[in-house]
């Protein structure tokens, strides 16, 4: 069911991931699938451009919280009421809203690594940074959690944001429940809102379970869209959901130009995902874990020495090369045919980690892996 | 060449411009056509759904800025460099862009009537805006020019940035060259940026000639995109053009989350219908001037009263209904069956205008003039 795209098709349906390598470098930096997308999208989209749907968004949202709400339910038991969702045009346009109409002033706690415009975003609204870190050289997979004492310090100097990714992109993780309801409480009690990227949540890789967070915590901000499970994020929809109904209203009242991204195919895409692709996206799921599996064999083969957290969710492995002694293990990749994204991009001045890709073909996360113990061994002193 | 959309298939194209009234009411509020989208976007579009195009753009511009430039040389015979042109969202995102990062700090100069979403964007980014107004009664259609005396007032006071609508909504006016070099000397007197607006220019009736802007001010930031003329603002693309080289570079340089709107189908509709829609664009051009006439003709019968300035540009015309004594004629237009915008929305405080929308099949408009002027005879004391 997960159609795999050959080179030369990959080329053409992804410009970016694909367009930034030379032909025969294997791209496994950016977060896109070298898959074919879901039939019924394909359907939708494309019946919708035939009818001359390529204008403004309707009104309301065509359906898409309801849609969402549909998928929680099925996958995750959760049901947050449809009409609590406002649609926007990506994730990050999402957080960008909750930071400008929702939450308090004050810095926003961004723990690292992060998904690198997390700290554009909070710049770009004014606000000022707080950076929390998780030590890398931390062995205790639950020791990875947020650090709450880090956090709570934050707050007490004056933060009252945090931006939570739930599940973890780089690091590949699912906060537990209990780690969840720690971080509500000690938002209640400072006052302080956390913004809940959960776009990884379908991810979710047998093993682990994922909580919603406004689960825990009926003042969270969740910002989420199927685009990075369905591979769609030129389609431009993504969707904000709060609990609060002045909030909802307050969301909804915002000048067209301040929510100006989200596209009529999006919303179309979004509702078919959430509603038509649960068989795509089982066997997804089904893929993702092979390869998980396939990246483990591998690593123990050709980078013996490198450090993994377990790969709970998303296809994007943080792994941990600096045994190897290489400060930039992803630029020493990029001479030896593969291109994976580099660490410090996540966390600036980290040394020696890269994020990989596994949605693509078993044969081409074998020529990433080889190539990266290529890099890594060519650079041994 | 131009296909009418019945109503049916234009409530299923159209969601946002025929979701906003029942069945059996005319919608001529929003500037969105009752067409079929030209064969070669829709042909390139869905091909690129089908081989998987729905994620992330590609670096470059896949050819958008050239695109836009064999348009301007055969249409304008101007020729602006293919990599003055950034792709943005959409015009207001690349307004919101302009101010960011090339406009002056001060007050920004916005003229009345205008295009709503520039009030807002100007406010969203913190700036201050400063109002010029044309006198709606101005019967001479020259002296509906931009009123540079209150312009070089604005300057004088601080303002450093005027964001220019070139052709007029809602006016319909088309700026002549030498009002364009008068704004242009001033601007250059006193340090001003222009944000110049073209989305219309390729919309300008027979008997007026277009003036790109940046033909007479080489510091002009040109705002436009293919998406007003060929009814595809869903698919967000536009595009900023400067031709100062630094400032090309700083556009490419903001982080991505600032210029983050823009989608692949929709540069892929960019340079389709910049380089392979004339046809359709000369018919289109043909249908909006018989359109015209036949306004011309309708409101001489309906609404003799209406005084309406020279429709040079644009499928929007801007008129007057003050003679029949009605504050909101566009409320009144309603409960008859038909739903223009109202002149308010364009100019605070402003009664008895409205702003229609012709682009649609004859019978249509003919029910429009119609049914306001039974709206505004129902009114009449």
């Amino acid at each position: 069911m997960i159609v795999d795209l050959t080179d030369e098709q990959a080329r053409e349906a992804l410009p970016c991931k694909w367009g930034a390598v030379e032909p025969g470098v294997v791209p496994a930096w950016v977060a896109e699938m070298d898959f074919a997308l879901a039939e019924p999208i394909v359907e939708a989209v494309t019946a919708a451009v035939r009818r001359g749907t390529a204008g403004y968004p309707p009104f309301g949202d065509l359906g898409v919280g309801a849609a969402l709400t549909g998928f929680a339910d099925r996958h995750w038991s959760w049901s947050p009421p449809a009409d609590a969702s406002v649609v926007v045009g990506d994730v990050i346009a999402g957080i960008r809203i909750a930071l400008e109409v929702l939450c308090p002033p004050g810095p926003v706690v961004v723990p690292l690594p992060c998904y690198p415009p997390f700290r554009d975003i909070v710049t770009l609204t004014g606000r000022e940074l707080v950076h929390v870190t998780v030590d890398p050289d931390t062995e205790d997979q639950d020791a990875a959690a947020l650090d709450l004492q880090q956090v709570e310090e934050a707050f007490a100097a004056g933060a009252r944001t945090l931006l939570l990714c739930n599940p973890h992109n780089p690091l590949g993780r699912v906060p537990r429940r209990d780690e969840l309801e720690a971080l509500a409480t000690l938002a209640q009690q400072y006052g302080a809102r956390v913004v809940a990227d959960e776009i990884h949540g379908p991810l979710v890789l047998p093993g682990a379970t994922f909580t919603p967070y406004l689960e825990v915590d009926p003042t969270g901000i969740l910002v989420t869209s199927h685009s990075k499970t369905f591979n769609t994020a030129g389609l431009h929809t993504a969707q904000v959901v709060v609990l609060d109904e002045a909030e909802q209203s307050a969301l909804r009242a915002i000048p067209l130009p301040q929510n100006h991204a989200y596209s009529p195919l999006g919303m179309i895409a979004a509702v078919t995902a959430w509603t038509d692709c649960d068989d795509w996206h089982a066997a997804l799921v089904t893929r993702l874990t092979e390869q998980r599996t396939l990246l483990a064999q591998l690593l123990e083969t050709h980078l013996p020495k490198a450090r993994m957290r377990p790969l709970e969710a998303t296809y994007l492995p943080w792994v941990d090369l600096r045994d190897y002694g290489l400060e930039d293990p992803a630029a020493a990749g990029l001479e030896h045919g593969v291109r994976v994204a580099a660490g410090q991009a996540y966390q600036p001045g980290l040394a020696g980690h890269v994020r990989l890709n596994t949605a693509t073909t078993p044969l081409r996360l074998e020529q990433m892996v080889e190539r990266l113990a290529a890099a890594v061994a060519g650079s041994r002193p």
